[in-house]
Order: structure tokens, then sequence, then C-alpha cells
């Protein structure tokens, strides 16, 4: 199997590094072998090409079994909105290119971490979201400008049947090896993609008798997340909302640094941390790599169909979370000092 | 002053009878006197006159001053994605008439409620935010509409630079006698709007010297309202991330219950809970009525000047929940069962 890892901006590099060695320690153990290859996304690209996403990456992405993504972004261009390349461009370009409709987001919170969580261990116990986030639709990708001489600005929201079907018939058959939920969020009160959103669904739920579906507005979703997140087992949602929901649910993992997730579609799959560049921590090493490491785990068990692997990896970090190691942002005033540790030693 | 009564749907009805029974004590307190009208709008208006928000409703509004408000809603339209008249539409259609393109939703908890949140109480306690949601723009009011037979739909978002700036310097004004802090909430990393939008706050930025500002990426704030609240004191936002954020950061006061917001801008102000109208509970006589108790104390300050009066009406709330009486959404397994109030036992 041959593997492109593409660590991008900020702390992306980092993470993807212990990723990428666990892929490896897999390899050894389990008699496989894994070739590697890497390639330049966002700001890093943007500085050796001008470009966001290379020609030359994009080859290489759809060359390969499976992509190990970190994270893209760099200050300098959020503070400039004006810019007009941006290496989130890459990221975008990256998702529509090698069609990855469907990004999977799964919210577990582990036992160890109960209490490294802002919100209540009686609210959290037990909490496992499945999210599918629509990623290739929405305002992310129609078209945006300016009129009235840079006075005014618009952007298009848009999604057709087709679009919101195909990520829609992935969550029902997700929720069938689950809990047998599914929740749709939309804003089908005032939007009209949301208003089509719903029809879909509406439309074929019937074929998955078995799935309880419900609706929900996004915003009392980002509410009953925090009240009550055990409610929930598969979530769907667009791109936009996704983005914002499956943000906000990392409080449910205790950290944003402990998610992993999976984007997939018509081709390679690619697998990347929910956390950003995190520019204010990159170089430190301090970052968190559990993320990359467990998506780096997804991609064993979506693209590669190694289930055991995977697993291996899953129990891999439960065990050295269950011998009391932490990153910093999920250690608690319990931690010992000497337990708290770096990303290298904890990969 | 004349007062105009819109209860709306649902539970708006039973809470606003009570918001307007504390507003008829303080006139009968403090030597004021209040005359009263009412006016329909939503599922109801469009039940009697086939419209959400008929003319006449709007001539009301427009000849009060101020409105006390309840909310519209109702899941017969939910559930119809293709219903032509909807409830939400009466909401929408009073907010852009009236031209009221500030949405104030003050998020603070009463210390008496610490145990009522799903988050902890030491992530929570002296957590006070002001949010200002942009409430007349964005994706709300752009056109929206179906292409390919139906089969695909689409909705713009639109700002111009005149709106972000008046709703912006509400919000510096707002900080300036707060704790000086003002984070702003966008997605200019992915939209012209957000990117527009930042643009805005980066020019005006240097007219508030003493007020400290930081942009937020909307994903970003969604997670930090549940891991941080203390870091916020006035955030301001557009309409769409306004909506979703208040109702998330409904979790950091205890409950949606509590929350009372203020609309305004050109003429008469609305005042209105940020709950919906919950027909889940409607009829039952259970729901909450402080967020209209405390609605009615924001009109008092706001359209009224009537700031002692005001904290009368907030002394009182607080009062009544130190003496440990509760509503079911804010009783918690402490609260005696004798303890646990109706609507109107409430009130
Ligand atoms: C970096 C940004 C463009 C991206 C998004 O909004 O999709 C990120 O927040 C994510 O969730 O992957
Ligand atoms: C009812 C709905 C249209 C409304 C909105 O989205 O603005 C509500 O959620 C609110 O926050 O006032």
């Amino acid at each position: 199997k041959h593997i492109l890892v593409v660590p991008g901006d900020g702390i992306g590099q980092e993470v993807t590094a212990v990723g990428k060695k666990v892929l490896d320690k897999i390899a050894e153990k389990f008699g496989h072998e894994f070739t590697y290859d890497e390639a330049l996304i966002g700001h890093v690209a943007i500085e050796a090409t001008g470009e966001a996403l290379p020609e030359e990456s994009l080859n290489k992405m759809r060359a390969s079994d499976a992509v190990l993504f970190g994270a893209v972004g760099h200050p300098k261009y959020d503070n400039d909105p004006s810019a007009k390349v941006r290496p989130e461009q890459g990221l975008l370009k990256m998702r529509k290119e090698l069609g990855l409709y469907a990004n999977l987001r799964p919210i577990k919170l582990f036992d160890e971490l109960l209490g490294a969580s802002s919100i209540k261990p009686e609210v959290l116990k037990g909490a496992d979201i499945l999210f599918f986030r629509e990623l290739t639709g929405d305002i992310y990708f129609g078209e945006k400008g300016r009129e009235n001489n840079g006075d005014t600005a618009f952007d298009i929201a848009r999604y057709s049947r087709f679009e919101v079907e195909r990520i829609a018939r992935k969550a029902f058959e997700a929720a069938r090896t689950r809990r047998k939920k599914l929740c749709s969020v939309d804003k089908a009160n005032v939007i009209e993609t949301s208003r089509l959103w719903r029809e879909v669904i509406q439309k074929i739920a019937p074929e998955y008798p078995d799935v309880e579906v419900e609706h929900q507005f996004v915003d009392a979703t980002a509410m009953l997340l925090i009240k009550d997140p055990r409610r929930f087992d598969v979530v769907v949602t667009a791109n936009l909302f996704g983005d914002i929901l499956t943000d906000e649910a990392s409080q449910i993992a205790g950290s944003m640094g402990m998610l992993a997730s999976a984007s997939i579609g018509d081709g390679t799959g690619v697998y990347e941390p929910i956390h950003g560049s995190a520019h204010d921590i990159t170089g430190k090493g301090v970052a968190n790599p559990l993320a990359s490491v467990l998506s780096a785990a997804l991609l064993l068990d979506i693209s590669f169909g190694m289930k055991e692997e995977s697993e291996a990896v899953i129990n891999a970090v439960d065990q050295v979370l269950k011998a009391g190691f932490r990153t910093g942002d999920i250690a608690d005033a319990g931690t010992p000092k000497d337990q708290v540790l770096g990303t290298e030693a904890m990969g």
C-alpha cells in the first residue's frame, strides 16, 4: 500500500510525523508493506510554488492508496482579508478534486478523559456520535465576490438533490451498523438549501425503515450537543453547519486534540485531525498527536479494510491514557507533572 | 408608554403573559402608566389572516414605544419543506421592516443556577458575555430559490460595509462600558462576506483604542464558548453565526429558558426570549417564563431608559432563584418537588 503524507502547515508537521510512525509500526507488527511519499499543501506550498495545492501534489494524491493529512492555515492570511492566494484554497481544492464529499467525524470520549472536558462527566459518559459532514458543496464552493466597488460582498450556497442524497445514504448506512438513529441538521425554517436537504432526507428515509430519523435546526442542535450529547447517534449535515458543530462537539471528546476524521468519496481517502494548524503552539513540541494517530487508525480501517490493525492503534491510545500519560491539552489538575508528555514522547 | 404585546406561537403565549404581568407591577410600583395592545404574528396570524405578519400588526408595532414579543413557529411547516407561507417569515419581515439590525443577547449565569448547566461550575463561574448578532442581513435575507426543475437549491448571503459597520459600532460602544474586549466572529478563511466583515472591523478598530479586538473563526468560537466561556466579553457576529452561537451559549446560562434578547435599530425595539415556540411543552403550563421577564427588564432599560425599574426586575428574578424556586428546565436533582413551579406560579 502506498501512503501519501501531507503534513501541511503549523503543527500539521509535528503530529503527522507521529501518525506516520504509528503506521510504520503497524506494518512491522502485522507484516504489511507500506511505502510513503510526501507532498506540499497550504502555506508551505504557497511559499515553495506560489500555489496552495500544486498540480504535483494533486497527482501524487490521486496515485496513492490513502493520504495522511495534517492541517493548513497561517495567521498571515487571516489578518489580510484581501489576500488572493490562501492556504485554505489548497484544502478546498483537494476536497473538490478528489471528490471527498463525505467527512466522517467520530466523537467518542475515551473514559480516561472524562475529567478533561469542560462538560460534566455525568452528562458526557457514554456519548458516542458519528458526524457525516458534507464536504464538497454549500457556501464553501458557490460563487463569491464583491459588488458596488467592493462595498458589498456575497457568497452563494448551493446544493443539488444528488449531493444531498449521496451523503445521506452513507449516513443512513452507518446508522444501521450503530444505534439506528439519524439526526439530520438544517435550517429549513429559513434557507432554501436546507429545505431541499430536508426534502431529500424525507424522501429516502422510507428505504431505511430500521433507522429512526429526526430533523433538528442547527441552532437547536448547537444547544442540544452540550445539553444532552447522548441523545445523538449519527448526525448528517451540510458543509458549513458540520464545520461549526463538529468543532463544538470536540468538547465532548475532551479536546480537539483527540479528534480524527476521514474524508471519503469517489477516489483516494484523506485522513486528518480536525484541529487546525495551531500556530500558537507550533514548533514547541507540545501538540497532541493523538488525533493524527487516530486518523491513521481510520485510514487503516476505511481505506485498507484492516480492522484488526485499526483496533490495535485505538487500543494503544487507550492503554497510554489508562497508564496516565497526557499531553497538555488533556491533562488536568490531577495529572502528575512527569506524565504530561510532548508530541514525540506521546507518539 | 405604549407597549405592544405580540405573543405569537406555542409557549410564546404563556410566557409573554407573565412578562406583561411584570411590566404591570413595575408601572404600579414606580408610578408609570403603561398602556397595552396585542397583535398577531406567526402561525396564529396565518390561521387568522393568511399572512405571517399582517399589515395591521406591523402598523401597531410602528406606533408603539416597545414590543414584548413571544415566539413563532409550528411543527406543521417544519415537516413540509415546500410550504409557501411560514410563521418565520413573519419574524423576519418584522425584523426587516422595523430595521432591527442589532440583536443583543446577554448571556449571564445567575449564581444560583451554576448547578443547572451541563458545563462544569468551575468553567462557568463568572461567565458574562454580551452577543451582538446582526439581524437584518446575511443568508437570511438574500435571494433564494430553485434551479434545474427544483433539483438544485440556492441561498445568497450578502453584506454591505454599511451593515457591518453599524452593528460593529454598537458592539464596540458596548465593550467600552464593560471589560473592553471585543471578539468578532467570522469565517474569513472561506467566505467573502466574512472577509468584508473582518475588513470593516479592522478599519474601525483604531477609533476604539481602549477596546482590545480579536478575530475568531466561527468553528473555533463554537468550541471556545464551551471550553472557556470566561474569555469572552462582547461578541459581534453575522446573522447566521449569531443564531447558532447564541443558542449554544444558552448552555452557559443554565437553560435557554433564562435568555432574553433585545432587537434594536432604527425605530421601535422588540424584546423577546431566545427560546422558540417549543410546541412539545405548549399548553402544559410548565414553560420557564423568566426569559420573557428578563426581556421585559431589557425593554425597560433600553427602550424606556428606566434603569432602576429594570434592575428591580432582575433582582426579583435573583430573589426567586435564591429562595430556591425553579421551573423544570432549571431544576436539578437537589430541588425539592414543591419548589418546582409552573409558568404562572413562577411569574
Ligand atoms: C481550514 C478550513 C477551511 C476548514 C473548513 O472550514 O472546512 C477547517 O475548519 C475544517 O474543518 O477542516
Ligand atoms: C425562528 C428563527 C427564524 C429564528 C432565527 O433563526 O433567527 C430564531 O432561531 C431566532 O434565533 O430568533
